[in-house]
């Protein structure tokens, strides 16, 4: 049987990751985020595309464009997991099981962090681990990529 | 006289109709819909011109762009409806009666699908009946823009 | 097939129109209305009953009574809209599809006219184009009595 | 150097498990879960101790033992999740890392389950991955555990 | 010592200026005020960079790009100032000192104008003064980017 | 000693029990509600007077005349419970001992539903158990207007 | 020049007047209110007509029988003061000059009683000095018609 | 028996009276609001004192002055009537009748007026009729000073 | 047919009962409303057993316990009626049929007394009628015991 | 006369006192605190009785225990404070006077911590001042239970 | 060692005490509350300064003039407390410790009575124990003074 | 042509300014913000009044006076930003183009400091640059009293 297919979104300023407040962030880079996703995917089996957008609309397509290439998604949809409708009807849209992971604890921050739009049509979300949040996602979505291929088989 | 121009735009998402949650949205697709505005706009005597977009900044700049080139605006703002205050000021701004029509009756969903910023801004809404709410909003355009041209001249 | 029946209720203060605030109502009067629902009425094949009434309990009898003598129902409750529950259970109760009308857009006015407790049980909702509000609405209702029809066949 | 030790707490009617509301918990059994937490210890090099209390008080003083007999602590509240602030400062009085799991989507429940007084003083909260919800919680707090023992060395 | 760079950014519909509702925000062109803004650059040796985008995205982005090529930051953000949390973590993650500037006065207009989430990081808001806003905006923040220069060197 | 005399009003929309919503409201009818009332009311040896209206100024006319004729009221206020001051207010204008029920749970359906108007002026509520909601009514209500009875005598 | 006419309305539960919770409404009778008005309209060359109805639906048909037959009105919406949109409209329609006056001091009261629909259409409000709310309503409602009058002939 | 005392407060602001905003205070001065007082208070037997303060301490100290030295209080308190509780203090501390009188009708302006500090301890609110709140406010006072004399000897 | 089985619960303060706040709760003891449950519960042919506790952990560890012993609940929740989550999803797990049961009208007292976590769980709810809110819980338990009986038999 | 007698409760966490959070809480110990309290009781003449619980249900118990064998409560729930309905009711129930006091200043930290249930049935709240809290808190309750001896005598 | 010096503030209408609502704030007088701190001072090695004010102004300038004439204020701010953020900033200026008290316990109050602006910057709060409240106020107020000393020599 | 005339308000606790909270205000004192207005003044040939008050009535009469000795006002209202609806109400009435200004960003501080009662009736709102703020409030206080001398003339 071939690889699970996961989709890694990686939400706005992410772009910024190890530079920007890294006394909230950490002083990991994006790029070394990708890299032990990378390794991870390949110890489970699972090949991992990332992507990383300040764009809504560009998260949005990326989310369409995933129906039929990936079998889960992993997101961490920044600043946009508080506004934007657009990318949950997205995610609700293409019926992919997805999970929602941030870098830092969202609930022990500002009180307009703490209400997620892309929880209520998430499987899950994890919070407040760092990189972890990102590994123990990409454990959790292999799962569940591999629960739906065997379903659908 | 010319035909009346009329430009229908649908919001985020809407690329997916007809695939995402047909028990809300129905099984008509987006295309299916758009040939149906222009049966009905040849029927009316309008001109019917239609885009799609998943970018706040592209509808922002498609209701700029209907300065001079559109009498009427007939728009599904999709999710932006409920977060979008940048196209409720570009439709205050354009100044070009707007008609707001969702497939879905958004009264009668989640709490904060109710609220539309740019029900405050259109002349008037219409929601509930699927592919009839684009229908009746041409209709109600195509006599807004007559309207609008006769006052003009 | 015989016509489809189709009851159109206006509710309270609709019997001052096009004498009581004409910057918001406009000047048609309700006779001028009930002739215009009538004219299109028999355009497409609808038999068209009307009713104003500035008493809830004697709507919430009439939508009772619209039971086997109506296929559907285009309604304006005016008012009560916004403070009745028991207008809301008639509707519910009776299970005919329903269409909400507005002659004002009742979302660009006092908050408090914004809450609707019939379009949570309504098919949809048409609001802010004057006249043309029961006209589109009685359109709509007409297809969905036809469907209704259909479907008990 | 020797193994990490992580108290696993268990709070009000996780005892039902495998038996109450399977549509929203499955259908796995408490004494299933702490087996597959022992194993993932074992495979992690961490003791697992276990412990459900349908008590509030019983809780409060587990986590007040906890000091000095753990180096993380992994904990489904349950219902008191939402309502104790007594547990809450439990935590913040012993300092120790700890992780907020939950089997379901608390964040797509009722409105009254997605607010936690635990989240806001624990390291990070996963939900809505039934078993793997606690079983990510493992992996993580060991990390976290291996962490703080390295910084006191 | 060099001049000191600020960019100035107009957020969404600011294309429209001078032709968009002039009663409240004016009859001078978005052309015009970048002339101003580049005559008072040269009177205080500032030289000043400016941003016309209807696109959240390319917002967040010419805020990143700022870093190195810009030592402060005047910006309004338009409509996107009462939804953005994605500007606002833009701005606060590249860390340069940012002058919030409006044409009208928010906090004199509808209630869901008056909250900022920009206002939250930047150094401070100018509001109400027409072109007016943007010429104080730049004094100030030409004075903390020298500031910023003075405790760098 | 002569019978206790209790008055039973059924609200709005009650006349279509038995055919409207069973699933929320059962499948017994009004009538048969009136008559298992009658039986138990000669069991329990009270005269019970049963009312149905849609009205609420017959409602509250109602109340007014139940002072010299009633001993107690046993009210099932339908949508009126919700929106009704002046049913409360005439309840606290007669002073006659009055029970509240409700055939269905209205504190687990919609939140509107879970404000009463009536319960703050009643002695007590009785709800979410169909017909036998109006059966302890009765009996209640006859304790306590043979409690009345007996005060006065 | 002929007496100015006066119509007052009192609403639901009035007709209890003097027997209804005297502690908070007095024990004067509503017939004894209709003589004093009386008695002080002839002084002030005014012609007064009361009625007092526990319908929602008479009274805003009273109201919109009073174009033509008076020239102000003085109403008491009772409980309708908080609920009725429909009373509200009514009087905003035949836009006659309106005091709205109450026996007690609603802003001393509950907190539902504190919020007037009809205060927002009134000229003014008097309320909290029982019997004599309605003379002084009446003394300035005299004066406003004859103001109306003046403006008319 | 002597004349009863009434002292008449005007709260901050009122010395702008006839030349501050006319659209909404009419263009009567304080002076002559005074002057007409006095004319109503010797027709009505009664002793008028008027009092004009912009300081919140010296409106407090001039309610414990009326203490002995007046039956009853007129008070417009203006701005204050919404934010000062030592007003409200003062007013429940030397228990007179008074009387609170706005000139404009404050139930339909902005929401920040509609509330009344003060409304809560005083026998009744007058408002919206101009100079005629004073003299209706003189009228009761006069009324509830005599009461209040009558009671006492 | 063997005996239906019920369990009645006491919360919290209820072993006060006829010596705490009697002018609220009545002068009847514990012990006295438990006898009259056990006369009641022969009448009706039901076996009754009852239980006071003012631990939370308790209750719900007697709810799990009713599982296979009891055939319904009545449960008084006492202060737990407005604060336990634990309690609610107690009865939510065990699946028994439940009648929420109070001494006083919770719905004309505090406001935070109004609203019940475990009304959304039972069948319905009966408060305000002091011990004959045990003796009515307990007569329709009796009834929805032998229903559900019947459905398993 | 006999010493008067004074229990002292002490709520959750409140064992950690001296190593839990000594920022908010300070370093002395809880046996530091009772010896103080029992200094400070000879020296006043009242016999001090203390007790520590993690658990609400015993803390209910400690006040219902404390009628006969105690003259007066000095109370700090801890988290109770915030979250108990039922330890407010045992407070009411048992009618002694009751002091609050808390060691940290509740009103100026989280605002979940800003609202009492017990302070609504307590004498008064002392709060902020450390173990002074405590022993200001032990001096008034003495005066209080002595007042009540001598009521009582 | 000197006397510390503490400044007790009384707040508006605290003039009146001891014949302004007795059953809220009993009937001993200001002078006699003065008497009573200046012999506890005497006692404590406090000097004792005293001083009402109905003047927010006032009240103000007093809190400023306490920086280096005084070691600790005594406030109780009355109606201030809840409307007052210029008291509290002064408070917060001259940073000197400061005890809030109040003679009723204004927490089993009216709901505005609730918050406290002065509460956030002050050490700590004592309200509900009548004088006490001041006389504990000035005890903890020496202790607080003293340690302000020692810490300063 | 003669000079404009500003007047400058400082509200309260300005007084203190460099003394208090030097992290939050700066260490500026108020005779040097005098000093760089007078030298801006001069500059800009504006004559420039300056004013510091602790009281609201000072406040409200020093606007009252502008009225003829002023072109326009610069005010930092200070605390009374927040909670005068006097001085708001006063600079209505004086009708003088008035520039808020604050030293700190209030829209990033306490909740309760971003909303200004002010800045509804300003014609804008300056906050966060320290005394920048004040000098740039006069440049725009200068332009618009001169361009009202040119519409005055």
């Amino acid at each position: 049987m071939s690889h699970v297919r996961i989709l890694v979104i990686h939400g706005p300023n992410l772009n910024l990751l190890g530079r920007r407040q890294p006394e909230v962030y950490g002083s990991v880079t994006l790029e070394q985020v990708n890299e032990q996703l990378a390794i991870l995917g390949r110890e489970l089996g699972a090949e991992v595309r990332t992507l990383q957008s300040n764009w809504e609309g560009e998260i949005v397509e990326a989310i369409h464009g995933a129906r039929g290439t990936a079998d889960a998604i992993v997101i961490n949809p920044g600043a946009y997991t508080h506004t934007s409708i657009a990318i949950r009807d997205a995610i609700q849209g293409v019926a992919l099981p997805t999970v929602e992971v941030h870098l830092s604890n969202i609930h022990a921050r500002e009180p307009f962090r703490r209400h997620s739009y892309v929880a209520e049509v998430a499987v899950g979300q994890i919070c407040g681990f760092g990189v972890h949040s990102y590994l123990l996602g990409l454990r959790v979505a292999a799962d569940l990529a591999a629960e739906r291929r065997g379903a659908a088989s």
